[in-house]
């Protein structure tokens, strides 16, 4: 049966069903067992939108606004003057990188359970600056569609984000059906001490991994140690994760949305400061990847388009 | 049905039965859903033998021997004079990190697949000094039909090792029933880079996690993100993760192999330069830990103990 409501028939669907039927053959040339139905998917504009700027560094903007009583010089120091200012631009022309910086700056000396409480109060109360709504109402539609398709399928179905591990871990099993281990993301060091008797983890001001570009397929290979053979993105971060996979035995499926959709999502590509989508593009057309339209293959992006339809 | 053929009636094997017992009882006041009966277990002493070295430093042994040839420098050079010299008394009380730096230093400049071919062609031919069997038969018949007992329980069980990620992965499947995703190891860093137009990633002489002690509990959290409810060990470096798992809410169960049984396997505790087994001990006493007396509580140490007997 059909649970891929939200796509529209045509060439993107049909290559998902195409190749999810293929594998699931047991009869057929292509057959693969359930334990290496690998599919990783990126986060900030695969599954969730990734606009006016990455989720996490909204969050960052609220944690910064939270803390400015107890941090007085933070109103004349870069990147914190522009984030009270409210400079959201000059923020995210910073990249990956900085957005580590600055989340790292931001988020330690508590312990993980402390950070993970803090997330959840956010994501529990924060709203979109645009819509209004709740962030875990901005993911696509078709998208979750896709994940629970696929886990119906045999699949394992893992993230592999350039956001941070810790910002994601604590809601993604109730938002994505993805449980903690399979949540791969760039991720600080941590320090093991007792504390009062008791036994924490303290997070230090100092990157451990970077889970993006390069650091993708890196990151597969740590947490996973083994290629999956379904891999979505939707930008050059995205482009060697896509390379890994597609350079597997087998038959396997690359795919990138495409942020086409400027009445009901966005519309960007090349040259874009956030998700852009430049090298990727060319190889997926050199390549045969599946590209996402998303104003053609999605009937609906959020839930919510979904009600009001 | 008690599959656990392999312990003799006690109270260890009391205890892991009551436990899961409790945990699985879904009208019990200790009742764990399946997803969060996650059960670490270090690999080094306490699913497999770790004498005369931990197996690893054997496997490094062999790649020194082999490698000789291409480095003249290595005969008057340490580590790797004392290994050509065969002298594994001072290699092994080099400990982790130093073995960390010999497995860097001697198993680095190819990729992680060429790597994981390396250590299968030696898993398969390669045989243990004293017993003359493959290293994949020094494991732990007792702890295999643990490990399986769990898993037929809803628990998923995880290695957390010291060892190398990338050392354990490729065989612990076949041997534990163990998927890579589920083996958490000292690692180091890898390169991804495009090598005659295939990806590949490079391993390098570099460390990115090492998952003895204080380690161990940052590697739980950085791999699974989830505090596991039962955890074994058999030395002080698993001290610090027997104190996690002991400090989480619920019902929990806390295990240290002892290796009491110099006649069927080697009898070590405290002082002992290799799995040594001293404020762990300690600790188990003070906290109600369950002690395993290999002797007493194992009718068979290995398969083919059953098979003699």
């Amino acid at each position: 049966m059909d649970k891929l409501r939200s796509w529209n028939d045509g060439p993107a669907k049909r290559a998902i069903i195409d190749f999810v039927s293929a594998v699931t053959d047991r009869k057929g040339p292509h057959y693969v067992r359930p334990a290496d139905r690998l599919a990783v998917f990126d986060n900030d504009g695969t599954l969730w939108s990734e606009r006016p700027a990455y989720f996490q560094l909204l969050f960052a903007v609220d944690r910064v606004r939270a803390l400015a009583p107890e941090h007085p010089e933070w109103s004349t120091t870069q990147p914190y003057q522009a984030i009270l200012e409210n400079d959201l631009e000059t923020l995210a022309g910073l990249g990956t990188h900085a957005l580590g910086e600055i989340v790292a700056a931001t988020h330690t000396g508590m312990t993980t359970d402390e950070f993970a409480e803090i997330v959840m109060q956010w994501i529990e109360t924060a709203r979109h600056p645009y819509t209004g709504r709740p962030y875990t109402e901005m993911i696509f539609q078709p998208m979750l569609e896709l994940l629970r398709y696929l886990r119906r399928h045999g699949f394992a179905t893992y993230i592999v984000s350039g956001g941070g591990i810790e910002f994601m871990r604590p809601w993604t099993q109730r938002i994505y059906g993805i449980p903690a281990q399979q949540v791969i993301g760039t991720s600080i060091e941590t320090r093991y001490e007792i504390r009062d008797g008791v036994p924490v983890l303290t997070r230090l001001p100092e990157i451990n991994h970077v889970d993006d570009k390069e650091g993708k397929p890196v990151g597969i290979n740590r947490y996973i140690g083994q290629r999956p053979i379904m891999a979505f993105g939707n930008s050059d971060g995205d482009q060697q994760m896509l390379q890994w996979t597609d350079a597997g035995d087998g038959l396997h499926f690359c795919g990138l949305v495409h942020h086409t959709d400027a009445e009901r999502e966005y519309a960007y590509d090349r040259g874009a400061h956030i998700g852009g989508l430049d090298k990727a593009w060319d190889e997926a057309l050199e390549r045969g990847w599946t590209i996402v339209d998303m104003e053609k293959d999605w009937r609906w992006i959020h839930s919510w388009n979904l009600d009001q339809a």
